[in-house]
């Protein structure tokens, strides 16, 4: 089969005499080297003058050539569930010479998302190859050059992601060689077959079949896999991220380009932590003060224009934005008017000091549970994220509820006394949040006018086993982020609650750096979490560990988090990416085998997300990319 | 005085009714939001409608006119060593309005650089401006505009940057205002004199005078402190940053955006740490083998031509290029083909393995010492890189010389033996060292026809207190790696050895992330090393440790360094920054005072960095730049 592909690069190659001698004048002189797929370690810079050593193939010389065909997943990332056959040969060809041939949907907003899944593919496709290259006349001519024909069909009529939508999907691409036998057919045609139930499994083929495409800086041109058989599906339903766009604004155009990454690695959900104590970017149309008061800027905000473009382009890319109203706590910048307003103390204790006692950082705040008021302001919030999110689940935060400020607030105690509830315990305030949390609920229940799941974080109302004392199992999805080992994860789990991990100790990014209040050396979770310690965090292996049976209807999935005190549209990329691509193949493969074995097809999937444009942090040098395998202990 | 600005902002807006209009259009509904200036704390956010407090002014209510005047350095970074005086008041201009009424310099050379850093602080003025402000019409007439005008005035011919520059400035700028009294005179006037000795420092008098100006997100209009005196110099001579573009290739347009931030922070050394064993990027004239060979692809290499163009690009900007030609150790890609041109083994131990034996990471690689035609390949790239860098020093490297490859190469024994050693002891193998060190000296001589000076890393030759033995100390300054309590320090300070302060557990920036051979949860020199810690480490105070009194002119400053196994042109800019403007603070200034008391300043100096275009990493949220003094433990 090689020598198909050498035979037809070469003709290529004859026939395209100009793009020949422009590669070699552009390089200006051979280069010395060429890569060996080497038993035992992967692809290996190798002297083209040397004798070929034992265990070395040379089928595929170049870098891309040798990467995608040197192993059993190509460069496939993450590694699909099931490959039934990958060639080891390959085809290059001219990205204008891919053609749609059909695409079969049950409904005119599927076919509309698919077509616009397959610019993304040439927008993509456009991106890897280098600036100097591109633009540059074919001098084949067409009829010569070889063909690509893809053909997508979808069966459902889903054009929502939610946690029940079948993401799997088949990609099968075979080749049929021009030779000499077939003068009337001087091309090659490539079929490319994409099956699937929803529009999202589809548009995670039509990834997959970016993947086994590549630009080779050797040739000069776009290769590609001939023949390909997969058939693919996700081990989890939740695949997510955590932004935080509250302690730092993020700007939209950055957002766009965490959803493009996010795609390249079938992640499928954006969990937007929109508003926090710091600041509320949030634009209300129902409750404009909102943002007026709360935004650090007027420029520093989202609109509702802004979410619904967002949506958009995160449904094209296989990307649920889930949207968190955190309450009670991490509440402050932008309830400041309701006196002004004459609604009384919206929110309490806002920037009280010292915050060491009232809150977890600075500025303090939590709302005020006993004014009424708030509950129609929540309301309003819910109606305007429920009119701009599309989303099958609401989340309502709920986490790091501090009683210190509940505690001096005299309206609360009045309150509390009208309850028959006077000791102040700790008891008395969990009843309080309680309160809170069913009257909040209520009115996202009115808000969406059905009962969705509700997402909310491991908290004082989840700990010492008492979830389920104040919580509806068949409400509530508990998102997790004590350690791993937490004996509080096995009490959920045996209580039946729905689990989302984000154990603070491998999928928390923000971890780390130095403290931001004080000088310290390391932040409160440090330290920084390596890529290696993301993709071993199995979330099944978790629940295993507590010497329970793993039940996948009951652990969603996981969920990586960037917490943006210390992080902003200028770093976040770099400290997300390559990261979260360890996360995404945990979290759609699931494998049983280590960071080890998916060193170097990483290594390579983060050149990719740069080629891409994706500003992905550096692994190694570039060295250990060049030759696989020679970079270890 | 304030009145004055009100007045004039109040002239101008009035006026300027369009303009003005525009901006209550834009920003939709007034913020409710001004800032004080708070006794004790800084900027603080505050209620427009609220009664204004004990200990708050608000003369310059916009956030932008509050961090202008708030503190005694106004927001300049890095501190001024002598402040004369600085107004509590500012004025609004348009960029347009600044002419230059005068350049005094000596030669053609230092006008035309002067006139090229002009056109930089032009281009740093409208970076500062939002994009959606940029290019809106002046409605006001020219006539009715303050006027800006500069005058720079430079003594010295140099036109160079050398140790021995004089890199001080004085910074006057004095407004006269139009009043009632004046009805012919309808615009103010901003008269900014720089005077210096040499155009390097005239152009840390242009980058401070654009630090004394301000974009007004507010008032939608640049402003700036109407009177300021000011003398300035910078502590140490040498303030570096290294860069090291082999283990990761860094592109020319990021390293152009490199020297862009140092020059913000009047850092004046990018010390270029070209090559290594991983990749030869550096393309030799004389010896064009070597990039063929070792450069990671024909697009990752330095052609002369983009040399040149940084050398004059950091020139403009207040910046000496440093290069570093690392050996015998540190060497591998690109010396592979000495045999092939029948010169015998250039380099011993190309990618030996294991590594762990042979070097500290992969891949190994060593020069031969004793093979005669490594010293006309080293004497060829000394050549060539005279020809491209100006600089008064020459970097040697000579760092991690590790003795097993040259122990179990015949080649060296035997000659070892030609001179009477035949022990194979450490002292033979120093002594084989010291013979490359001077034959390779004697080489980079020759190139430069002079003697300058060369800097040589802490090593083996350096250490046990026996660096005088081998080394000239009127000939070597030694860059020191190990910690800032190493022994080594005080002994090569007492030798009379000049010195230029690393010390990895303060100023090395690629500490702290997850380990790229094994997945350790820590790289070698974790943790990550905060900003405080990088501000705190004064080379004066490491040598005052050692109960030595501080000779300036032996410690010539110091470098933060940035090894590139685990960054590359993706992230660099936020590793770097805003870190290494703690640096510059600390060899600018020197202060005796702590980072708690920089720290508004040095939140507001990353802002600025962001504006400016550099990906600059956040430092806490937002919040607590608009809250000054609130985020403290």
């Amino acid at each position: 089969m090689a020598f198909k592909f050498l035979l037809l690069v070469g003709l290529f190659f004859v026939v395209d005499g100009v793009i020949a001698q422009e590669s070699v004048k552009q390089s200006r002189q051979e280069s010395p080297w060429a890569w060996a797929c080497r038993t035992g370690r992967g692809c290996v810079k190798v002297a083209k003058d040397s004798p070929v050593e034992e265990g070395d193939n040379l089928d595929n010389p170049t870098l891309a050539g040798c990467k995608l065909t040197c192993n059993g997943e190509s460069t496939l990332w993450p590694k699909p569930r099931s490959i039934i056959s990958l060639s080891k040969t390959l085809i290059s060809f001219h990205p204008t010479d891919i053609r749609i041939s059909r695409i079969s949907a049950p409904t005119p907003k599927v076919k509309s998302l698919t077509n616009e899944a397959i610019q993304v593919l040439r927008s993509v496709i456009r991106k890897s190859i280098p600036n100097t290259q591109r633009g540059r006349n074919q001098t084949t001519k067409e009829t010569q050059r070889p063909q690509i024909n893809i053909q997508i069909s979808i069966v459902s009529g889903d054009d929502r992601l939610e946690m029940t939508t079948d993401e799997s999907y088949n990609l099968h691409v075979e080749t049929i060689f021009a030779t000499a036998a077939t003068p009337n057919s001087p091309r090659s045609t490539t079929s490319v077959s994409i099956t699937a139930t929803s529009f999202f499994g589809a548009r995670h083929g039509i990834e997959t079949l970016s993947q086994i495409m590549a630009w080779d800086d050797t040739l000069g041109t776009m290769i590609m896999l001939t023949d390909v058989n997969i058939s693919d599906s996700p081990a989890f339903v939740h695949r997510g991220l955590l932004v935080d766009t509250s302690r730092n604004y993020v700007s939209v155009p950055v957002i766009k380009k965490i959803i493009d990454a996010m795609s390249y690695d079938k992640l499928n959900v954006f969990h937007w932590h929109l508003t926090d104590t710091h600041s509320f970017p949030f634009v209300s149309t129902r409750e404009p003060r909102l943002s007026l008061y709360g935004a650090y800027s007027p420029a520093k905000v989202y609109r509702p224009e802004d979410i619904k473009e967002l949506v958009h382009y995160a449904t094209v890319r296989g990307v649920k934005i889930v949207p968190e109203f955190d309450a009670p706590a991490h509440v402050g910048s932008g309830w400041e008017w309701g006196e002004r307003a004459g609604m009384g103390q919206l929110a309490l204790c806002v920037n009280k000091e010292p915050w060491t006692t009232y809150c977890v950082e600075p500025p303090c705040g939590i709302l005020n549970p006993v004014n009424d008021n708030i509950y129609s302001v929540l309301s309003n919030i819910y109606q305007d994220m429920r009119d701009l999110f599309v989303s099958d689940i609401f989340h309502m935060g709920g986490d790091e509820v501090n009683f210190a400020c509940w505690n001096e607030t005299t309206e609360i105690i009045d309150w509390l006394k009208t309850q028959g509830r006077t000791e102040k315990s700790k008891e008395d305030f969990l009843y309080l949040w309680t309160y809170f949390q069913n009257r909040s609920l209520a009115e996202v229940d009115k808000a969406y006018d059905n009962k969705q799941p509700i997402v909310l974080w491991t908290s004082g109302l989840t700990e010492d086993g008492h979830a389920d004392k104040y919580l509806d199992k068949n409400r509530y999805i508990i998102q997790i982020w004590t350690t791993g080992t937490d004996e509080s994860i096995a009490q959920l789990y045996r209580q039946g609650f729905k689990l989302i991990m984000s154990n603070y100790d491998a999928w928390y990014f923000d971890c780390g750096y130095g403290q931001w209040v004080g000088d310290g050396p390391n932040n409160w979770c440090a330290p920084y979490i390596g890529w290696q310690k993301v993709y071993e965090n199995s979330p099944r292996k978790l629940i295993v560990n507590f010497n329970e049976t793993f039940n996948s209807r009951q652990i969603l999935g996981g969920e990586a988090a960037i917490w943006s005190e210390q992080v902003d549209s200028t770093t976040i990329e770099g400290k997300l990416w390559p990261r979260s691509s360890a996360l995404a193949e945990r979290l759609w493969t699931d494998p049983d085998t280590t960071w080890r074995v998916a060193e170097h097809r990483f290594n390579h999937h983060r050149e990719r997300l740069v080629q891409r444009g994706i500003q992905a942090d550096a692994l190694q040098p570039e060295w250990c990319h060049h030759n696989d395998g020679y970079c270890f202990l």
